[in-house]
C-alpha cells in the first residue's frame, strides 16, 4: 500500500530504512571532497595520507535504563563504534540532549556520568552540546545525538570482503537487543546489553580487516547482506558457530523473533583473508572468549545460513522490527 | 523552588539554560586538546597554523514551515552559522533526523529539498546521516540534529570584546522570534524569518571582527550579556541605533514581549575597533543595508540601554522565554 505517512518500520534497520534512506539521499547533491556517506561514517582525506572521519546517530532508546547500560553508554559507544568499523581512531563527541519538560534531573545526571565515564576511560572527549526541552508529551523523556569526528591512516570500508574471505565474529551477538527485549516484556533472565566500545578491539586487528560492521539495529541478518551485497559476494554462515548467548535464543523461541535480527551494541564482523582468521579471533578472545569464526565468502551473491538439515536464505530483516531499540 | 524536574525554561535560552548547560558540562571530564567548549564551535588545531571546528545543534521548532524558511533551512544555516561566527570555513554537515510515525513523507520531502538547497548553494555537504522514527505521540512531528565540522587559520573568540570597540549589527534584529510568534498567534503580518547562512558576510569582514555571535535563543539580550561577561567589559547599546522592522515592535507591544530576547537566525553581533567599523558597516551593507553600529564597549561591566531618558540595564533574559522558537 502506497501512503504518504511514514511507517514505524522505515527506522527498524531493514529493506523499508534502506528505502527510506534512499530517498533522503536524493535531496542531499553536494558532496563537496567526501566518499563513504552510505557507510558508518563518511570520509575525506585531511593531510598526506591521513583521513578525517564524520558520524552522527540518534538515539530513542526505550527503556532509557536497562541492565548493563543506559541511553547514555549506547550513545557515546555507539558513535565510536561507528568511526571505530571504520578504522578510525575516535577523536571528539558531540552531545545533543532533546529533553521532556519534567524529566527527572537525577536520572540526566545517570546518564551524563555514563558518557563521562566512557569518554574518560576511552580518552574520546565530548567537546561540543547543545541542550534542547520540549514541553510534556513533545517528546518521550530524553533523545539523544552523538555525532563524532575521528583520524585515521587506513580506511576499511563496509564494501571489502572477498571471496576466500572468512567472516568473523567478536562475541555472542544479539545480546543488547534481547536485553531491552527481555526488559520490555519484565521476562526475567541474565541478559545484559552488550553495549561497549570497540576501538581498542579494532586497532588490535585493524590491518587484517577487509571489511569491518557492527550488527546493531536489524543485527546480524541487516549488515551481513549489506556486507555481501557491496562487495557483490556470496556469504554462507556456519549456523552452529555463530555465538549466542543461551538466554537470547530461549527469548527469540518464546517471543518468535529471530536472533539474527537482533541488535548488538558492541560487537564487530568483519572479513579477514582466511590464513590469518585464526590468528585474528586468537587477538579478539582477549577481549571476549566467545569471539569465533562464523562464516566465509564465496562467489557469487546472498547471504545463506548453513544449518544441519542443509542451506537457508537470511534474508534482509523487513517489516515489524523491534522498534526503538537504539 | 527546588525540584528534580527539567522545566521547560531550560531549553530557552535564558539564565536557567546556562544553569543547566553548567550542571551538564561537570560530568564531561575528559577534553583532550580541545579548547572554546562554552562557545559556539569547540576548536583543537589539526595543523601548521590550522585549526579544525566541530559544533552541534537540536532544532524542535514549531511550526516546522514558517514564512521565509522551515527546520530545514533552520538547521543548516544554524550549524553553518555556529562555524562560521567561530571564523570557520564550514567543511561538512552531519543530519539527523527523528521523525514520528505517520508524518507525511511530502513533508519531510520539502524540509530536505530546502536543506538540499543550502547545501548546494554554500557548497556546505551533508555528509553523514542518521533516521530514527519513534511512536505516534512520542515525538512531535520532526526533530533535526545537525553537527558541522569547519577549517580556519583564525579564531573569533566569543570573549574578544575590548575597550574602545564598536558593536555592529549585520541587519534587523528579531525577526525570526518574531515570525515563529506571529504564526503561532494566528497574527497577520509580512514579517519573514531571517534565517540565512552568514560565512559570506563574516569572511568578508572576519579580520576586523574582535568578538563575534548569531543572536538566536535569547535573542540580543542574551549574546550581548555573555560577550559582555566573558570579556569582563561594559556594553553601552543605543536604542535608536539597535535595527528592528515596524512589525517587530508592533509584535512586541502586543505581546508583551521584549524584542531584545527575539531569536535571530541569520545576524551576527560583533565588536570591531572603533576606527574600522564604519568601514565593517559599509561591508555588511553590501548584504543588508540595515547593518549599523549599534553600541560601543568600554571598562566596567553589564550591559546597557541608552534611552532617549537615560540608561537602563539590560539583563540577561529569564523565566518563561518562547519555547521551541528553533
Amino acid at each position: 500500500m502506497k501512503t504518504d505517512k511514514i511507517q514505524l518500520s522505515a527506522g527498524g534497520g531493514g529493506q523499508e530504512s534502506e528505502a527510506l534512506i534512499e530517498k533522503i539521499r536524493k535531496f542531499l547533491g553536494y558532496q563537496g571532497k567526501w566518499h563513504g556517506q552510505n557507510e558508518d561514517s563518511a570520509v575525506t582525506k585531511s593531510g598526506q595520507g591521513e583521513f578525517l572521519f564524520f558520524t552522527t546517530d540518534s538515539y530513542t532508546v526505550s527503556p532509557l535504563f536497562f541492565p548493563g547500560g543506559d541511553i547514555g553508554t549506547l550513545a557515546i559507544n555507539g558513535t565510536i563504534n561507528d568511526l571505530a568499523v571504520r578504522g578510525a581512531k575516535p577523536l571528539a563527541i558531540s552531545l545533543g540532549l532533546i529533553i521532556e519538560e519534567g524529566f527527572s534531573e537525577s536520572d540526566l545526571k545517570k546518564v551524563l556520568r555514563s558518557i563521562g565515564r566512557i569518554s574518560d576511560q576511552e580518552k574520546v572527549p565530548v567537546v561540543t552540546g547543545d541542550t534542547k526541552v520540549m514541553g510534556k508529551g513533545k517528546v518521550d523523556g530524553l533523545v539523544i545525538n552523538t555525532s563524532g569526528l575521528g583520524t585515521g591512516t587506513k580506511i576499511i570500508p563496509n564494501s571489502g570482503l572477498r571471496p576466500g574471505n572468512k567472516i568473523v565474529a567478536s562475541g555472542t551477538l544479539g545480546d543488547h537487543g534481547a536485553t531491552i527485549l527481555a526488559n520490555r516484556f519484565d521476562y526475567e533472565s541474565a541478559l545484559r546489553t552488550d553495549c561497549q566500545p570497540l576501538w581498542s578491539q579494532i586497532k588490535s586487528v585493524q590491518k587484517h580487516l577487509t571489511a569491518c560492521k557492527d550488527p546493531t539495529r536489524g543485527g546480524l541478518a541487516a549488515i551481513i547482506n549489506e556486507m555481501a551485497s557491496k562487495a557483490k559476494v556470496k556469504v554462507a554462515l556456519d549456523e552452529g558457530a555463530i555465538p549466542f548467548r543461551k538466554e537470547t535464543k530461549a527469548l527469540c523461541d518464546i517471543l518468535g523473533v529471530s536472533p539474527y535480527e537482533l541488535a548488538s551494541e558492541g560487537r564487530l564482523v568483519a572479513g579477514v583473508a582466511a590464513k590469518q582468521a585464526e590468528a585474528v579471533v586468537k587477538k579478539l578472545q582477549k577481549f571476549d572468549k566467545k569471539a569465533a569464526i562464523i562464516g566465509s565468502v564465496s562467489r557469487g551473491q546472498g547471504v545463506y545460513l548453513k544449518t544441519k538439515i542443509g542451506e537457508r536464505k537470511l534474508p534482509v530483516p523487513e517489516g515489524k522490527l523491534v522498534p526503538r531499540i537504539c
